[in-house]
């Protein structure tokens, strides 16, 4: 069983009488973890999964458009779902779940997801028009993001479950020149060798580091909510991540992901509204 | 009283004993049709007043960030709106309302809208970097949208409503002759003189003709989910639009639209995902 079949593991409670069981349980470990918290992505993944298990009776087990408000800090250790079914229909089903967590003695939300599923494989249409991948150097002449490489990376656990190798046009940050451009570029695959799924993207598309560092804005970005889209199924291989902030105004920012997989295909997209604390003097001029 | 004000009246129900209510009722008349449905950005307009009054004693009045799903067509007519305040912090709070309606007999849930609600005066840093609004002919050169312009628009009464100017190098679809780039760009206003505030931006994201048009795929394109984003109030005057869609895959595409206010300043984004079928033989080739 690979770590993300593992994290994904959905434990339903048991049915009321006559009706699909709605509580769930799952384990978002410690090591799925961003300094003190769990990653959003991790997050995203378990609701999109307990979500999957629950259409997947109506032939839609694959997320194809989901939502994400995230309302507290995913502390490391188990957490309860809730799953609603809304609708399901001929081609999609939609539900919501709660995630919930004891803290200090009451059981308090920390995301609520929203997602409508489909069968993609059903989805036979081809990609009539999409954003192309980037031209981008191989992954062994990107650059891996190491644990050791910041004390945010120290204190992120999940960089033991990736394998991550960002573009060196993209990887200035690092070394205290960002570009300015407000653009991150990386080669993504699971470390312990998962091939890329549907499940993964949830993850795919939000857990490499805010894009704010390229923007030479240092310092955690926390996310309002994350929209993403399905575009296919990701073939196996590596994924192709680009992270691209136009807007920063008013002390938010939004932050998109594209994913392609190996074949070139877009398979997954993703806009998110996140805080930023831009320094006074503004943001530092584009490079180059 | 304008229009706007008159769509986005909430009458609320009485509360439990010490609590705030939470069920509303609200009036979608048929004069926001978009043939036999209520168009979706109004029905998100009401869902995001209703939150609005919900939030302004914690002092978060403004959308900032928003996810809508679609889950049945909303008809012109009463609807109740369950409303769930899920968190109130010091900069933000979040709630979510159902949109339902009487159906056969049942109430059925039409929409389910999801949102973080601030005070968007006391954001006030400026804006730092956003894309700039396309270059375009004045209202005064552009093609008014007229209810005579095609069946579709005969039976959507939301053209009464609003004051559109479609930019003609994107009014080409009407006449059979789509760009096939997939963009439509407008100018917009309410048709009453109502100035643009963010109780509009709901509206103004997803009130204008699909963008599919221009890929030459007429028909219409069902919304699966929305998000949308604001950043910032927008000043009085004309409201620009530029709906963009660079993704079609699987039966599905992607659209954006972008708000700018009559200064230059980008005040809304938002991006939805949307059913499409694409006539044998794939989309038609990009003109010029």
């Amino acid at each position: 069983m690979s770590e993300l079949d593992d994290l994904l593991t959905i434990t339903w409670g048991r049915a009321a009488e006559g009706s699909a069981p709605t509580e769930a349980e799952a384990a978002l470990g410690a090591g799925w973890a961003v300094g003190p918290a769990v990653n959003g992505g991790a997050v995203m993944a378990v609701a999109a999964a307990a979500l999957g298990e629950t259409f997947a009776g109506a032939g839609h087990p694959d997320l194809l458009t989901w939502s994400a408000f995230f309302l507290s800090p995913t502390a490391p250790g188990p957490v309860r779902l809730q799953v609603e079914a809304l609708r399901s229909g001929r081609t999609v089903s939609t539900g919501q779940v709660l995630v919930l967590q004891d803290d200090a003695g009451g059981l308090r939300e920390r995301a609520r997801i929203t997602a409508t599923l489909a069968d993609l494989a059903a989805m036979v249409e081809p990609a009539h028009r999409a954003p192309a991948a980037p031209p981008m150097p191989p992954p062994d002449a990107c650059v891996p993001a190491r644990r050791d490489g910041s004390p945010l990376a120290a204190a992120s656990t999940i960089l033991d479950r990736l394998d991550v190798r960002v573009d060196p046009a993209t990887a200035g940050f690092a070394a205290g020149r960002p570009t300015g451009r407000g653009e991150l570029r990386a080669w993504l695959r699971l470390a312990d060798g998962h091939e890329p799924d549907v499940a993964v993207l949830p993850l795919a598309v939000d857990c490499l580091m805010p894009v704010a560092f390229d923007l030479g804005v240092p310092g955690w970005a926390p996310t309002f909510e994350l929209t993403g889209q399905v575009l296919g199924r990701p073939a196996p291989g590596w994924l192709q991540v680009r992270l691209h902030a136009d807007t920063v105004a008013g002390g938010v920012y939004v932050e998109d992901a594209d994913v392609w997989d190996s074949t070139g295909r877009l398979v997954a997209r993703s806009r998110q509204l996140a805080g930023i604390r831009v320094p006074e003097g503004g943001l530092p001029p584009v490079a180059g």
